[in-house]
This record gives structure tokens, C-alpha cells and sequence, in this order.
């Protein structure tokens, strides 16, 4: 199977399981009435499932007009709507000056759209499309909508509440990401990885894809936001994983693209299914390489599936015999952030969905959605390079990886030269029978001479396997080369971190 | 034939040319003794072959210790050494503080290595090489060094002076870039152009060779410079150039890389061979939308091939046939800069070869080789964005550029057409093969069944069609997103610029 998990249905709906959650541990939900911010609501949980904080929430758009709202209890509470589970803001952006904090609501998932072959898609895009426009995120990061089609219906139903959008195109089927804004998106990059799995591969096809990394730059309120999404190469045999120096190739270039593109950028955003677990040495190599943090390791309150996780069991569409190793579901999908420059952000809220689309019977997709509310805040002093800490730990994370690099190039360079060995067999049985050919031609040869039909299948095994045998060759040539510069990427960037410590 | 010319052996000397040309027009090479810069030379052409500037040169690295010195007579003159004409200063980096000035020299060249087919290859390794060694430039930009041993063994031999050195690996021969260089290098990134011809264009290649975009990152004396090595697809045919869709996309995706990447940069350097003729669309394009100015336009003293050309009739592996239209040649390779900070820079003088090596009968390549002398000063505000002036001229270049796009998708889109429709064709004739193999096999087929041996000829044929036409039917559905995505961000670029006219 391709991109997925597939299986029974035994997922709960996600509204009624926030619903339910919410309503026994007290969940509040509260609007808060400002002179300058028409409804700008915050909420609180009693008691939050992973983190405490049990202080009420403060005014999520402190401003100087109203220094003393924030400590106010809420004056209007609102009943818990089930199905439209903790509503969001629907003005959550405010202009920011001086020490104003503005707040930003994402929404990232990978939406499992492969045409003819996902299941339901059609009638999932449909719902997504209306649960998007419901909700008024900010920035809506997609991937694996791999028909343009889809993107169009999405692009038309979304027109209203998302006014700006990009569809990142590459490879053969696409690369599947996409992203809905808010606000103007200023400018855009695709940079596809240099390596990608294998051709011939096809009952995984990731090779197919095209797999990027898009950008697309966004200014709010004078902030500039540079904003990645991507989608990693898939893991398909966690134990005896042949796609593992893939992954990591594309979870160094994308540090370093973000390292390279987004220096002017006041703040990074990344959201996508990067197919790695959090403690995975290419999610320890991305963070550490680009200082980007964790929505969910840094998120003040967080709702959703246990772990984050966003590959479960619940959900109808997983394979369930893959997760068996793992009870509560993988963590696969990230919302991962940093402030560059003279601001600071912070992740308030995280949230996934639990399952199945509120009030339908079946997910958005196999993969879970989501959600993080971020504040941005200016401050005095610029945020300084995060490199600067545990470049120790870092040096050792990017040996880790080199090390795995280096495991792979060596089966890669083992495979370029059997297939380059096979291309010269074939090409040594093809000039024999050549010689054999003219050799009778020419009547040299005694007795009976070749049935002919054996001879010209004989022939055209022998040209199919050339050109196969040739065409791997190639193939597993660029793989060497890839993962060499990789790996002398590696060496260098390990020089960098000895040689300055100190300096990010 | 592949990336160049070859021909008759027609060609002067470089360095006898040089002399020649030096001596009959009064050449003056100076050395400043200075208190602080050891032998800083300063060299000034009594009569400049392109561009009037009579006045004698200043000292390179003015200093608060000697405001008079750089009016003064040169203290020393040093006489002309054929051979090594205008032999460069050793040491012309000096830490820059307040107002001094920098001197940055770099060379670039396509150097017209391919394994097996360049024409005395190696041999012209060599004299680049000690050239190189002799002539000890800041910054080395070579294109087209194919073969990894070429590299090592240039790598090899200049290790001495130019201790830090890159090649940039991709594609399935490699992107042919590599960079020597003075200063250390700090980091490297590639971005392989999204289109770069044909596969089954195989008398051309450029699609094996995974053109690309290098970029290295060096700070000289706290000034951060982001160097940029490329090499664009060729031109085989200019009255029918079927490649310019591609190579337009690779200009726009090159400027879009440069202006992503670039924004923490002091200054920003491009050498390479862009394969467009100063005045194309593309190159338009490319100093337009990224404020890049070309060396040979701003130098205040020129020396070398007229018109700056760098493909010459005078070259002996050039092909004379394909210069006919261009008496003079045509200029192809280029030096472009630009400052983005408080920096200023300035070209003071740009060479060309001319011909053959100095005291050699061969040149260095087919190409000639390109050597910029830049100054580089801090000046007290920002130089501000480049985008700003000339915006109209700018969308009426991005317009050309998107029409010319459009052009190549139309033709992709037909291409993708007929691939696909005669893949089908293929598959239904070997879908009827199969019936009537059955059919036979059921006894059904009344009178003599077909030949065996037409008939498994006929079927290897039909297999070898439709493997052949869906492989170019998926080449150019990638093809098609691409040129969709190319047009699709030139659209938003217009629109960018219609809507933020005085907004870079």
C-alpha cells in the first residue's frame, strides 16, 4: 500500500470524543469582550490532559488600552457546543506594536488524497474543505492532495475564508502540499530532495511523488513569517528500514534550506508529515540544525490523542497490524517553530483530532490533524541563534547521522556496481550472440544452426536486461553521489560546530 | 556534440596577446610599498581597450596611516613579465574597518571536462591548475569539471593556495561546479534546476548532468558573501532553440534561489555560464529580478576578447560553423554582484582570455576565461533594495519571460499528449496479441495460427513501445507541472510588483 494505513473502522467520533473529555473535566469557554478586539475569545481547562495549567487564560491580544482586562474573569461564558468542539477565534490576528502579542492558529494534515486508491477521498475532501472554512485557521498546511483536482475544489470551497493559497507542483504525480492563508502569500520556493526512494519501487511510489519542501513567505503585521510544509519519505519496515538514509538526506536539506532561505525571516514555521518518531535522529538532526521547537514538547496546554500522536489505532483508515508495536499510535505529523529574530513564540495550545470528523463516521484522513495557537511577541533584544546551545549534543546528533549516511552509501555503492556488473554481462551475451549470428551468416558454423526463437527471445532478454540493468546503474549513481556530498555536508557543518563553539 | 565547440586549432596566445596589447599601449604595473599592506600592486592601462579611465589607480586598501598614498606615483614599477601578464598581487585581502576598502579577485571558467570526449583534457587540467597556483586568485569558479579525479587532482595541487574547495555532486554524471577558495569555506548548498532538457536527447546530455546552483558561504573580515556557481542549459540552436522554456525556468529558478538565500549576505556573487546572450530574455530576467549587476558592464577598466565575448572564433575548440553569425563571438560566461547591506561594490577592472594559455598552443578550454578585480566598501546606510528602480521595466521582462514559459508549455502539453496516446495504442495492441494467443491456445482460431516468430517480435515491439512512450509521457507531465509552476510564480511575481510598485 502507498501512503497510508488502511483497516477496520473502530474510531470514535472526534467531536463527540472532545465533547465528552471537555464536558467531564470543566473545559470553560469564554469570550472576551475588548474595546479594541470585537470577540476575542480564550478558553481554559481545568484540568489540561498532559500539562498543568490551571490558570485562566490572559487576554490573548494584551494591548495598552486595556492594561487590567487580562486578570478580569471572563464576563460572558458560552455553552459547550458539541460537534463545533472548543470554536476558535474567528479574528484571532491583531496588528502588533510595541509589546503586543499576536496570535496565529495553524492547522496541518497530511489528507491522504491519492486518486483511486485512497479511500472515501472525495467525500473526505469535502469535509475537510467544510471544517476549514468553519474553523478559520490562518494558515492551513496540506500534503498528499496529489490531485490538482482536489486542490481546485478546495481552492473554490476555501475561496472565502482563505483568500491566498499555492499548490507546490513536482515530480511525476505532484508533491502533494498545498497551503491555504489568511493573508497575502508574498512569494514562494520549492526545493525537491535530492533523493526520494527508489523507481522501481512502485508498490511504495514515494519515488514518483517528487518529495519537497515548499515555501511560502507571509507578512503580518509587519512580522515576516517564512512557512515550510513538507512530507518525508515514508517508513515502511521500522525494523529493517532500507529508506532510512533517504530520509535522512531530506531531513538535512531541509534544515538546511530553512537555515539558508529564512535569515530574514522574523519567524519559521514548519508544519508536515515528516514520517520520523520525535526521538528519530533526523527529527534530532532537523531541530538541532535549525533550532526549530516543538509545538507539542513546548505547548502550554495540549488536547488530542495521547503522545500527540498522529498515527492511531482509533483511526478507521490505519493498518492495524503496523501499529501494533505501538498501543497509543506514532507521532509522525509536527507543527515545529522558532522566532529569528527580536520576537518570541510560544506554542499556547496544541491539539490533534482523536479519530473520526465531528458528527461524520469516518476521519479526514489516516493521518490525525494538527492544531497549534501560537503568540508572537515582540521583545527588546533579538532571540539570539539557537545553535548556540548543546552544540555538543548537536556535533553528536549530526554524527549519528552521518554514520547512517554513511551505512546507506555503502549499499548504495554495493548496488551500483552489481547492477553495472549485470548491464555487462548482458552486454557480453548480446555481442556473443552477435558474433554467433554473423558467424552463421557467414557459414562458419557446424550443423544445425540456433532455433531462431530461442535465439531472438535469448536476444531481447539480454537487451532487457541491459537497459534495466543500465538504467539502475544510473539511478544508484546519483544515489552514491547524493549521499557522498550529504555526508561531506555533514563533515563540514561537524568542523563548523568544533571549530566555534560558541558562534551559531 | 556535447557542451561546447570544437574545431581547428585557429587561436593566438593568451599571454603573448596579452603582452603584445599591454606593451604597444603603455601598460603601467605598480607595486605600493605601504606601512601597512605589504606589496599591494596597483596596475593601470594607459589607454583601456573598452572604457576610458586615464586616471592612475588608487590604492587599493586605503588606511587612516596613508590618506596621501594613493595619489602618489607608484614608488616602483615592476617590468611586464610575458607569460604571467598582469600577474595579480599575492596578498590582496586586508581586514576592512570603518571605510577601508577590500579587494576581492575572482576567476571563473567552464572548463570543458568531459571524460573521454573533451579534447586534450587533461593536459588543460594541468595548465589551469598552475595557472591557478601562479596567479593565486581569492575566489575560483570553474563549470563543467565532470569527472571527480579532475577535481581531486585540481584539488591536489592547489591545496597549497587555495586551501577550501567544494564540488557540488548531482545528476547522474554531476553538476560539473566546483569552487576553490582563499577563505574558508563556512557552508554549501545545492538546488538542482526542476527542468534541464531531454533524456532522450542524448547528443546534447545537459539532462544527465543535473544542472545546478552552488552555493558557498564565506566571510572575509566579518563581511559575509554568498558565492554562486551555475551552469544553465545549453543553446543549441538559437533561431530554434528548443531548450529556452527550460533554461528560462532555470533562470527564474536561479534568481528565485538567489533572492531566498541571499538575505543575510553582505554581498552576493554569481559566476558561471548562463548560456544566454547579454541581451536575452533570461538574463534580463535574472539581474532584474534579483538587482545582480554584471561585471563587464560596470568594470571601470576592461582587457580581453571584444564585447567581453567568451566563446570565440580565435579558440581553437570552438566550432567555427556556429560562430558564423557572431564574427566576434559571443559572451556567455559572467561575473554578476551586487551589495545587499551597508556594502558597496564596485568592479575595477575585468579580464577576459583571449585565445590560447599563455606560452601554450592550446587554450584552457573552449571557453574563455573571466577574472573580476571587485572593490568592496562599507558605506554608512543600507544600499538598499535594487527591486525598487525600474519596477515597470521589470514586469515587462518577467511578462517576455512568463510568455516565453507559456510557449513551452503549450509544446510540453502536446508532447505529453502523443506519448500518451501512442502508449495506449501499444498497450492495445498488445491487449489484442493476448486474445488471440488465447484465442490459439483455445483451439479457437480457425486455419493456421500466426507465426510464432513475427509474432513474439511483433509482442517485444509492442512491450518496448509502451515502456518507451509512458516513460516520455510521465518526462513530460513533469515537464508540464513544471512550466505550470514556473508560469504560475511569475504570475504572483507581476502581481507582486503591480501591487508594491515601490516596495522591493
Amino acid at each position: 500500500m502507498w501512503f497510508g494505513y488502511m483497516g477496520p473502522c473502530l474510531g470514535a467520533s472526534w467531536g463527540s470524543g472532545w465533547a465528552l473529555r471537555a464536558g467531564e473535566e470543566g473545559m470553560v469557554w469564554t469570550t472576551l469582550e475588548h474595546p479594541e478586539h470585537s470577540s476575542l475569545p480564550a478558553f481554559a481547562l481545568a484540568r489540561p490532559l498532559r500539562r498543568s495549567s490551571l490558570a485562566p487564560r490572559l487576554c490573548p491580544v494584551p494591548c495598552a488600552s486595556c492594561p487590567g482586562l487580562s486578570p478580569q474573569p471572563a464576563p460572558r461564558r458560552t455553552p459547550f457546543l458539541p460537534g463545533v468542539a472548543l470554536r476558535p477565534p474567528t479574528k484571532p490576528q491583531q496588528a502588533m506594536e510595541g509589546d503586543l502579542t499576536l496570535q496565529l492558529r495553524i492547522f496541518d494534515l497530511n489528507c491522504w488524497a491519492i486518486r483511486y486508491l485512497s479511500k472515501r477521498r472525495q467525500e473526505r475532501i469535502q469535509l475537510i474543505g467544510d471544517m476549514l472554512r468553519r474553523e478559520r485557521f490562518d494558515l492551513v498546511l496540506l500534503q498528499e492532495v496529489w490531485s490538482e483536482q482536489d486542490y481546485s475544489d478546495l481552492k473554490a470551497r476555501l475561496g472565502g475564508c482563505y483568500p491566498f493559497s499555492h499548490y507546490f507542483r513536482s515530480g511525476v504525480i505532484g508533491s502533494g502540499l498545498c497551503v491555504f492563508s489568511r493573508f497575502p502569500i508574498l512569494d514562494t520556493l520549492l526545493y525537491q530532495y535530492s533523493l526520494n526512494g527508489y523507481p522501481y519501487m512502485l508498490q511504495h511510489g514515494d519515488w514518483f511523488c517528487g518529495k519537497s519542501v515548499g515555501l511560502v513567505v507571509i507578512k503580518i503585521s509587519g512580522i515576516v513569517f517564512n512557512v515550510y510544509v513538507t512530507h518525508l519519505h515514508a517508513e515502511y519496515c521500522r525494523e529493517k528500514d532500507a529508506y532510512l538514509p533517504h530520509r535522512l538526506v531530506q531531513a538535512w536539506e531541509l534544515a538546511q534550506f530553512i537555515r539558508h532561505t529564512s535569515k530574514a525571516a522574523d519567524v519559521v514555521l514548519l508544519g508536515g508529515d515528516l514520517n520520523m518518531h520525535p526521538e528519530d535522529v533526523g527529527i534530532r538532526l532537523l531541530r538541532g540544525w535549525t533550532g526549530l521547537r516543538d509545538a507539542f514538547a513546548e505547548a502550554t496546554r495540549f488536547e488530542g490523542c495521547e503522545d500527540g500522536c498522529t498515527l492511531i489505532p482509533n483511526n478507521c483508515f490505519t493498518v492495524k497490524t503496523e501499529l501494533l508495536p505501538f498501543p497509543l499510535g506514532i507521532r509522525i505529523d509536527y507543527i515545529l517553530y522558532k522566532a529569528i529574530s527580536s520576537f518570541t513564540v510560544k506554542c499556547e495550545e496544541l491539539k490533534t483530532t482523536t479519530g473520526t470528523a465531528p458528527g461524520m463516521d469516518i476521519p479526514f484522513s489516516d493521518h490525525e490533524a494538527v492544531m497549534a495557537t501560537l503568540h508572537i511577541r515582540r521583545q527588546g533584544q533579538a532571540a539570539g541563534a539557537t545553535l548556540g546551545t548543546a552544540e555538543a549534543m548537536l556535533a553528536d546528533v549530526v554524527t549519528e547521522a552521518r554514520t547512517e549516511v554513511g551505512v546507506g552509501l555503502r549499499a548504495a555503492q554495493r548496488q551500483r556496481y552489481s547492477t553495472g556488473r549485470m548491464a555487462v554481462l548482458a552486454l557480453l551475451l548480446l555481442l556473443l550472440q552477435a558474433a554467433a549470428a554473423l558467424g552463421a551468416l557467414a557459414g562458419l558454423a557446424a550443423g544445425q544452426p540456433f532455433p531462431k526463437l530461442s535465439f531472438s527471445l535469448l536476444a531481447f532478454l539480454a537487451i532487457g536486461v541491459l537497459l534495466l540493468a543500465t538504467g539502475l546503474h544510473l539511478f544508484h549513481t546519483i544515489e552514491v553521489k547524493m549521499l557522498q556530498g550529504t555526508e561531506e555536508q555533514m563533515r563540514m557543518a561537524l568542523r563548523a560546530l568544533q571549530e566555534r563553539p560558541s558562534d551559531g
